[in-house]
């Protein structure tokens, strides 16, 4: 009863993940994911996009992303829920899938909550490195959890920062933080409020993870020069800007009608102009056009990255081997013959 | 480096799904599944609802279903590409899972290829139940691949029917089909034509998978006082009845919004009257009322029959031990730190 070749789908868990990671090197790990996003933003017109499926509960969320182009079908499942910290668990878990269009079966499952993590980090420095002030080397990190250290490095290796001006509400997670990327060649600047953090910072990334519409930055702290990474935002109610920043910024937005729902863009009238970054990777817009000028990349996240994310995984873990085979799929010897397949296999096991 | 129990979801493989429903055993599982599906249909209203959401390319589909109730969260991968039995793949595949609404985490991952199969036959025969005329005995089966056995057991177990009647355009099919029901206790009787199939049968079910408008029954051959159980027209452009059977018929659909588009409904206007059949179920509107009637469930699949599977997967899955735990799900000690967990993983490997 060994599940034929056609049953079987390669599986990387966290473990897995984590050996796959180790084993490319962090930092190649996320050039690469950067480099497919690059590539797949470039072909933004060849991909099926949708906005994702959300189910929404009063403590969280649950979302599908999928995707596809003429070869490959992705999709990812992810939850939001901003309260598991508190019994243990995390505020976001993923896992993803990339399938065949020609066949429908799948290629790859993976795990995605520390994938997740390198994606968003990838296409934040992504962004940054074509909207950010050149020679930017000071970054501000308002939320400290566990998306902060992978911002940071990414930061560095992409864009090229050196400095890392920490905050949090929470002194323990920025000391956790600090702790993290202490070895990491970064200088790093624990701080004991937001308005310290962004002092020389030409880039201010914020991440926070409460469910409702907060004001991590207010107007007055935003001075002129700056790049706004906001990826904290990413569901109805919750965003991190305070509206008056959104005036005086050129706004820079993955899929315009995912952002309208989720972004801070949400506080904004539904035509308000935003440019579509892959247009700027593009040469069909222009990215930051003066040195003063405050640029918002106002991230939620959107299903191309994790397409990308999950066909660099497909790559590497076919080149490292870190990946385990999951009878995931019924093949009967004969595609018809289902209930055969049922029926032998009871046969099979009785004897 | 073992994952914790947090970062563990229950994972019901192939192998093990046919463990478990050799367990609970076959018609006991369907049983199981239409009663799930029944006492889901009769709350649902407390259901968050989606037409599926669909990836088309020239040769198949690729779907996500997803659902969710106050407490539950369930969507199904399904592909539909009837092309691959030429390369010896299934034209369906499916997984799934089930997931808890108020942490996001999932709760169980499994094979949906026999479960699909399974709940689908559940479906069709609850409908049946309710809606064929009564003391039905004998069932016309149009369409004899992955599908048919499954129909034919259900409609036995849950109608009480004693006669198939068997017709497929490939003779081989038939004769796989017969082979499959010989023990079962059925009278089974293949047939060179749909025709001579649905002589004296009170239930017609068609099961066919040509990715086109077909017409696998022609207005002439389809006569006063039968059920018509239609589950192979399932997307855009794909239908099995002529046009003229279903002015005919009293039609019964699952979830209008997407039965309009994928179900043999989509060749009528989109204002012709169809019942709900979760109304027939909950008493609020009337299934066959008069002897003579044709009734027609135009069944395509829904999302919350899914669920109802997958929370009696899960249920049995627990009672009998057929599942085994994934690595699915990062889960650092402290849940912010994730890139903690991965730098010492990597101290751990090396070590």
């Amino acid at each position: 009863m060994t599940p034929s070749d056609k049953a079987l789908v390669p599986f990387v868990s966290v473990e897995a993940m984590m050996r796959l990671i180790h084993a490319v090197g962090l930092r190649p790990m996320i050039a690469a994911i950067a480099q497919a996003i690059e590539e797949d933003f470039l072909r933004w017109e060849s991909f099926d996009k949708t906005p994702r499926v959300a189910a929404h509960s009063p403590v969280g969320v649950i979302e599908l992303m999928p995707t596809a182009d003429d070869t490959h079908y992705a999709f990812k499942y992810v939850n939001g829920h901003p309260k598991n910290t508190q019994d243990g668990l995390q505020t976001v878990t993923a896992f993803g899938l990339l399938a065949d269009m020609a066949t429908g079966y799948p290629l790859l499952l993976s795990e995605m909550t520390l994938l997740t993590a390198l994606r968003t980090a990838a296409m934040s420095a992504l962004a940054a490195k074509h909207l950010a002030p050149s020679g930017s080397r000071v970054m501000a990190m308002i939320g400290n959890g566990a998306q902060a250290e992978f911002q940071s490095v990414a930061m560095q290796h992409i864009v090229g920062i050196d400095t890392v001006r920490l905050f949090d509400t929470d002194p323990a997670a920025t000391a956790k933080c600090a702790r993290n990327l202490a070895s990491t060649g970064l200088t790093v600047v624990p701080c004991r409020s937001p308005e310290e953090a962004i002092e020389g910072a030409q880039i201010v990334t914020t991440c926070t993870a409460d469910k409702r519409s907060a004001t991590v930055l207010s107007d007055n702290m935003v001075g002129a020069g700056v790049h706004l990474n906001a990826i904290g935002g990413d569901c109805p109610g919750k965003t991190e800007l305070a509206e008056a920043i959104l005036h005086r910024s050129t706004i820079f937005v993955e899929y315009p009608p995912q952002t309208r729902i989720e972004g801070e863009i949400q506080q904004l009238a539904p035509d308000h102009p935003v440019t579509e970054f892959w247009q700027v990777l593009a040469g069909r817009a222009p990215g930051r056009t003066a040195d003063r000028q405050i640029t918002l990349f106002d991230s939620v996240g959107f299903a191309i990255e994790d397409f990308s994310a999950l066909r660099t995984v497909h790559a590497k873990a076919l080149e490292t081997g870190q990946f385990a085979m999951l009878d995931l799929l019924a093949d009967p010897d004969d595609p018809r013959d289902l209930f055969g397949m049922l029926m032998r296999a009871e046969a099979a096991q009785a004897a």
